[in-house]
């Protein structure tokens, strides 16, 4: 092995695609899947194959989803909704339903506004979006976006465009975090959590 | 997103075979992959399964290779060198490779002895290595196996058989890592290394 074998490098150097992963531990991933797991390295394989090639956008709201619509936007329950929550990511959305709290329908960005990046309106499915609120069937927007400045630039777009449509909006309450210390706190946070203090 | 699509839940499951791969980073990796790398998770997924069934073992010394013969046991040079080095794992050899400190040849046990685990001499190949011995071409083996108990007994089995072939055995120095301190080291790494203490 004074060279490793052409499909073992090619192997951890693949596994460098995969968000943490280092040389490292690229390496030990490749040495531990072959002495221990094969079976489950190829399974592995196989998923990761089938997913990239196999996983749309729903054509409703855009999250991931394998055929045309998603799980969401196939029920009619959640389709009743007249509620519409704006998300930056399929992994945010998931977040807000792992809550259990929401039983509206979504509408997921993949994105955020990015001028420079070349990422506009049209890249987040907006034009879509505007058509989805002319229908006037959404009563409230409310927008999840990250509270970053791409986050906050994306959420104030929306917001005119719900404007336009006359539709309502809103946005996550921003304060301190559950079993968050004070101290700890960034002095924002900490500003937000002042200015939008409720009666005890 | 009520349920993830099934080729997404299956991504998530099969990635959790990496070592150190909990649920929650699993959940990271697939969804980064889908939204900003689908290329370089389809490289992966066709990594992986050309590596886990185009790696075998070098019919000499055991490490992974993808012919008879590994890179070490196809180079001439090494096979005429005299000393050969005992490892528990291919990473390991991968390791004193690294070194360049070492020109001999190998052998690869891929495990160590565990008669718990039905793990015997034949599953390491020690009917091969004993028959390797009996050819006479080495003169000295490095015991290079984990300072643990199993890699112990293992490199006292091996140095029995090595001296009923009348061939030397040497293994690896124990003492202080490079770097450590003192006070940190562990108390039977500090006993090898005042009873294995050299003059200044
Ligand atoms: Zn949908
Ligand atoms: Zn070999």
């Amino acid at each position: 092995m004074a060279k490793l074998p052409p499909l073992l490098q090619q192997l951890i150097d693949a596994l460098r695609v995969l968000p943490g992963v280092g040389p490292k531990s690229a390496q030990r991933m490749a040495f531990q899947l072959l002495e221990r797991n094969r079976q489950g390295g190829a399974k592995l394989g196989a998923a990761l194959t089938a997913a990239m090639s196999g996983i749309g956008q729903c054509q409703q709201c855009r999250t991931f989803a394998e055929s045309d619509l998603c799980s969401i936007c196939s029920d009619p329950r959640r389709q009743q909704a007249d509620t519409l929550c704006v998300v930056g990511s399929a992994a945010d959305q998931l977040a807000i339903e792992q809550t259990g709290q929401f039983k509206g329908r979504y509408f997921v960005l993949m994105g955020y506004l990015s001028p420079l990046d070349g990422v506009g309106p049209a890249a987040l499915g907006l034009d879509q979006f505007a058509a989805l609120l002319a229908q006037k069937q959404i009563n409230e927007v409310i927008l999840a976006t990250n509270p970053t400045v791409e986050g906050e630039a994306t959420a104030f777009y929306i917001a005119e465009l719900c404007q336009q449509y006359g539709c309502s909006v809103t946005r996550l309450a921003q304060g301190l975090p559950v079993g968050g210390e004070l101290e700890y706190i960034d002095g924002t946070t900490l500003a937000h959590a002042l200015s939008g203090r409720k009666r005890f």
